[in-house]
C-alpha cells in the first residue's frame, strides 16, 4: 500500500509518500510545495493545490494522512495554518482516498517512541525507518513521519487511531 | 459586474452573488454550503468545495470576496474555520478570479455604517440595499454584505481596502 503524508504550512507544505509492504516500509518521494508570500492568498492557496494534486497524480497514494495541528500561539498564524490544511487535505479527497489525522505527539510517539522529539530526532529516525531517503527538508520529513505513523497505525487497525480520526471530524 | 460574496465556516459557508451596474446594486442570488459534523474533514471540505464550485459555475462571477476573519477564542475552532476559508478561497482562484478580503469591521462599517452591528442590523441593511431578496440565513446575508462590501470597493478603488487586501496576503 502506498501512503501520502501532509505537513501542512502555506509557506512550505512538506509531503512524504512511503510503500508498505507487508511490515516492510520503504520510501518512494519526498518534497516540500512553497507558495511566495508576496501574492495573494488565493494565488497561494491554488499553488499549492496545484503542487500537491500534481504530487497526488504522480505518485497515486491509496491512503494519506495530515497532522492534526492544534496551534494557539496567535490566531492568524492558526488562520493560515488552516487555510493551509484545508487544501491538503481536500486533495486526497478529492482523489477519493480518505484522509488519516494524527496529532504531533502522536506521529512522534510512533516515529520516535516519544511524544516530544525535536525535529532531528524525527529526521533521524525517518532516516533508520526509510534506508537511502534523501530528505527535502524538515518540513518533508515531518510529512514522511505523519506517512509512517498512518502505514503503522493502518497495520495494526489501531482502534485510537480510528477514534482520534473520529473524534476530530 | 457580478460579485461573489462568501462567509466562511466548516459547518455552514454562506454566500451570495449581487450585479453592479454603474452604482446600481441587485441581488441575484444567495445561500448556504453546508457540510454534515458526522463525515471525515477530509470528506466536509471536499463537499464544500464541490457545493461552492457549483455556485460559481451557474453565477460566473467576475470578482470574489471573502471574510477575513481573526477568531482567537480558541485555536481549535480558528483552525476548523480556516480550513474551510482555504476552500472558500481556493474556489474563485481556480476560476481565474481574484480574490478580495475585508476585516469584519471593515464590511459593516461599509453596509451599516458602523463597525460594531448585530446580524440582525446587517440582515436588515442588505434587505434595504438588494430590494426584493430573500435571505437563506444570516450566514448568506453576511455573504451579501460582503459582496456589497466588494463592489463598493472596486467601484470607489479604494485604496485602503487594496492595501488591507495586500497586508493580509
Amino acid at each position: 500500500m502506498r501512503v501520502l503524508g501532509v505537513d501542512p504550512g502555506l509557506r512550505n507544505l512538506g509531503w512524504g509518500v512511503i510503500d508498505m509492504v507487508g511490515s516492510r516500509l520503504s520510501h518512494v518521494a519526498n518534497g516540500v510545495c512553497q507558495s511566495d508570500s508576496r501574492d495573494d492568498l488565493g494565488a497561494r492557496l491554488l499553488s499549492l493545490y496545484e503542487q500537491l494534486t500534481d504530487v497526488v497524480l504522480r505518485y497515486a497514494p491509496e491512503a494519506a494522512a495530515v497532522e492534526a495541528t492544534f496551534v494557539n500561539k496567535d490566531g492568524a498564524g492558526t488562520l493560515k495554518l488552516g487555510q493551509a490544511r484545508g487544501v491538503a487535505m481536500l486533495v486526497p479527497a478529492k482523489a477519493g482516498i480518505t484522509v488519516g489525522e494524527y496529532a504531533p505527539n502522536k506521529v512522534k510517539k510512533t516515529v520516535v517512541g516519544v511524544g516530544h522529539a525535536d525535529k532531528g530526532q524525527i529526521a533521524h529516525m525517518v532516516k533508520l525507518q526509510l534506508p537511502g531517503v534523501d530528505l527535502a527538508g524538515p518540513d518533508a520529513a515531518d510529512a514522511l513521519a505523519i506517512a509512517i505513523c498512518h502505514a503503522h497505525h493502518l497495520q495494526t487497525g489501531d482502534q485510537y487511531a480510528a477514534a482520534l480520526r473520529k473524534a476530530s471530524a
